[in-house]
């Protein structure tokens, strides 16, 4: 096996892992690398980051994805070069791998319009350790609440905002509503959690911005009915300790900001060296392979791919793993002396929850909303998770808290033991 | 309510939880106050180090234990100092709350025998965040090990020390001993998984010293067939980067070592002004409460409460139980007017399991050992947790595992995320 050739593979996501299976039959060494041991099914985190699923539900280890895989072996590690002169990739510890075939799938993650400082004040939503800091602040400040005597500090630790109404910001904004209203009021005793405001910012003129406009309609008309105070046309302009400012002038003060907004790719596409998009996307040809480099490919949210009409392919699941299953094909191809073929992007449609049972759909022709979109939502993310495990728990979760209202895991864990905001003001601490 | 006698107990755990449920029909206000929000089922945290079971598989919102009690409140705080004098406990944060009833539980951790520079070598197991470190620490070994080219590096990868074999580092190295020759050797190409060394070093001259020697031979037995090298009377005299050293000059090379041996009490015993045992523990009266103040109270793993003949009452879940509804009792006759009763400890017996299917029990004259005593474990511990849904999805996951070999939370989660030791000493990172 040592003799055929090695496709690397960097990025155990979407892409990556469906790349690296679409090439279990093909005469290819496979390498796949990743900084972490474990595949994520992203379009789930927030339902970690809003105590609904622990982790290990929607995460599984990449070595056991591709345990019966003869051809494929996984490092853990992070890849910080590529030389295409020399064709190998360098990692953080100095140890080189050569590649007949790179596969770049390192996807990217939120951004901050230039203003990193923000972060630190408004935490998004990418890893898992995102989600679990997420689900630390917004279950704390509840904690906070019940000890506050003072009313105007308690509306602003019971005040959320969220900066982004595409996917990620609904769904997220929906879920902690729910939490709010109809999980935990009856664990507190001084507050009233359903009073908590959950407000959801957006730039543009309507939520899920690339959805149809109807659909957007029938959402916020959802997150409304779950209690959301939905504002469109929302430009943030400032992000600091306690408040955010919108447009010129208006200040909302919260002590709780989550970031759902913005996009920024990997920072391995700029090490390329071929010139990048904005958010540093990496332009490609019809073949998903870099400019004058036909044994380097780019797929996944790191890619700048168009459609057909010239729009461009959206950074989601389906894309990503069309994108790589359609690099393994390619190699197949090459190596059996065919001809490559154009990527095209099969659109399968959107979907979108909005807390216990309402969502909306759009698949091709239908638009759905409310509870049908719900269960087909359901179905959908059951069987794209990875893992028969996975899939039984996470079912069984689902179950028991669309009938009883519970949420399982609402677990304040993390470094900070005294977790809280009082206490590490009073101690210098500033980790929060 | 406000004018009813206030109870305040501190620390979450066993004894202050079953205190706190079992005065819910006493005529108080109850405030229970712990630094996290949730209750931890500890004789199950050394499955989270070892990847078979979630966080929130084992924990519980405290607030959602109590919620239906409406005569008792929570608060997330550390309670840094009790003032006897005036009555009433000081926060973190500087707040104070008084009490007519003080109820302490604040519990245990390990002891590093006065050596506490030995603790960044070797991660201790009493919270979720130990056993997310050690189970983050036990998976990466194998990751590292895959890619180490150097036979003496990659051994010492592989070799993994627990000192300390009472019940928890008998569990933990059961289970670390079964995953890396039964879970594990599919996963890998470059290493043999099931050749690693799992070593359980015990000062005292057998495994499990406070069960029956016959119980003690048959565990390490068990451990034996499992793989484990078990080393009794084996005294560790220094832990180190890379090594650890037994005795006066045997050095065991290893790269990661964990650690299962010593107590010690919570600081805040001390606070009380009285004289503490060598473990930091508060010796009682016999009705629990301490020397010269009838209304407070030591329970749980922070008193030194001695059986009838003399020998000490252990620190296990169920006398911690039993300690605090004794208390609550207590409180309930006080104030109907009665006299107190001296509490009177009731040995349930002792369980341990040792991997997969097999387990040793100690239940008055019983001794079990083997699958008989792994089904009781299994029993006992489900009974024991406490939610509803912990249950089914605990036990949804052991007859999983059990069916399958499979551990399904093997991920790699923490603030490193670029974790592999190597990358972490080249760029002079310190935080393994």
């Amino acid at each position: 096996m040592a003799d055929r050739p090695h496709v690397v593979i960097v990025g155990g996501g979407f892409a990556g892992l469906y790349c690296a299976r679409k090439l279990r039959r093909a005469p290819v060494r496979v390498t796949v690398i990743d900084r972490r041991n474990f595949h994520l099914f992203q379009p789930l985190l927030y339902q970690i980051a809003t105590a609904s699923l622990s982790p290990a539900d929607i995460a599984t280890p990449i070595r056991t994805v591709l345990r019966r895989q003869r051809n494929a072996q996984v490092w853990m590690g992070e890849v910080v070069d590529v030389d295409r002169e020399s064709r190998e990739v360098r990692l953080a510890d100095g140890v080189s791998v050569g590649y007949d075939y790179l596969v770049l799938a390192t996807g990217a993650t939120h951004a901050y319009f230039g203003h990193d400082e923000w972060a630190e004040h408004a935490p998004g939503l990418k890893t898992v350790d995102d989600a679990i800091e997420i689900r630390r602040r917004f279950l704390l400040a509840f904690e906070e609440a019940e000890r506050e005597a003072d009313p105007a500090s308690r509306s602003r630790q019971l005040t959320f905002v969220i900066v982004g109404a595409g996917p990620t910001g609904v769904e997220l904004a929906g879920a902690m509503a729910e939490i709010a209203r109809r999980v935990l009021p009856s664990d507190f005793r001084a507050i009233d959690t359903s009073a908590a405001r959950i407000l959801l910012l957006e730039g543009a003129d309507r939520v899920l911005p690339p959805y149809p406009p109807e659909l957007s309609r029938k959402a916020k008309r959802q997150l409304e009915a779950l209690g959301v105070e939905v504002r469109t046309g929302a430009m943030v302009t400032q992000v600091a300790d306690g408040f955010v400012v919108v447009g010129d002038e208006e200040c909302i003060e919260a002590e709780n900001v989550f970031w759902a907004a913005g996009v920024s790719a990997s920072s391995l596409g700029a090490r390329l060296g071929v010139e990048t998009d904005r958010a540093g996307r990496v332009p490609v040809q019809p073949d998903l392979s870099v400019n004058g480099d036909p044994n380097v490919f780019v797929v996944g949210d790191l890619a700048s791919v168009r459609k057909e009409d010239g729009s461009p392919v959206p950074g989601v699941a389906p894309a990503a793993i069309q994108m790589g299953k359609h690099v393994a094909r390619t190699i197949g191809r090459d190596l059996a002396g065919r001809p490559r073929n154009p990527f095209q992007y099969v659109d399968k449609g959107d979907l979108a929850t909005i807390g216990r049972a309402a969502a909306v759909a759009h698949l091709g022709p239908l638009k759905l909303s409310g509870f049908v979109a719900w269960i087909l939502w359901v179905v959908v993310h059951i069987l794209y998770l990875i893992g028969f495990r996975n899939r039984v728990l996470v079912m069984l979760q689902w179950a028991w808290a669309y009938l009883t209202y519970q949420r399982g895991i609402r677990l304040i864990t993390g470094e900070s033991h005294v977790t809280l905001r009082q206490a590490r003001r009073s101690d210098g601490a500033s980790d929060l």
